[in-house]
């Protein structure tokens, strides 16, 4: 399989990343999401990992690429599903995935995304408090 | 891999085939499936095929068995993103999925769960037209 397929529902794209990236597939699939991104005017990017029992420092740093990409292009990222193994792995291997946030499950990464979302409509200059 | 995650997403459950089926995946797939209806109440459960650029006689019996048991678990099935060379071969293997439906997206594969647990709600008789 060259590529792994892309969900478009409503303003977020979703992506069950089933088996290992490895270097092909990885590159395929970030250079495809930031076009879905552009093309679809997504504002949410969900990525679940519940499939995947091991990771490594190549996959680590794959997901911080496709958050730091999307925030780029103003959608958000969110990591779901990770399993209690793969946490522990990444902390060891010291992979904080800064670029992307995390929730349990992809319900929770949905809420998570619409309460981000609507944040950055009400409050644009979040990042910037105290400029002012 | 021998599980394909389901993801829950409100009432309806959602499963992105991307490898192929063999054996104890499918057999696999059937009885989590069946089992995640049960535990969460789903009422329609999604299967995206997108990523399969090819279809043999059982991957389109597993997708009727799948179809079948969540109908009598009281859920709906529809398939959706199925490529147009896939389509062609379901037909000349002549296999038509009668057990789910389908659609061409995801967006509009829940339109159309929507719409048929909405109509079954209404008019929980529709199977049975013409009894009175």
């Amino acid at each position: 399989m060259d590529r792994i397929p892309i969900l478009r529902m409503g303003q977020y794209l979703l992506v069950t990343i089933q088996i290992d990236l490895y270097d092909r597939l990885a590159t395929n699939l970030e250079s495809d999401l930031v076009q879905a991104v552009s093309k679809t005017g997504a504002r949410g990017v969900l990525i679940d990992i519940s499939a995947l029992s091991i990771v490594d420092s190549f996959m680590g740093r794959i997901l911080n690429n496709i958050g730091s990409m999307s925030k780029i292009m103003d959608a958000e990222t969110v990591v779901v599903g990770m399993q209690p193994a793969v946490a522990i792995t990444l902390i060891e291997l010291g992979l904080e995935l800064k670029g992307v946030h995390t929730a349990l499950n992809v319900e929770k990464g949905m809420e998570l995304l619409a309460a981000k979302i609507n944040s950055a409509y009400e409050d644009p200059d979040e990042d910037e408090a105290g400029t002012e």
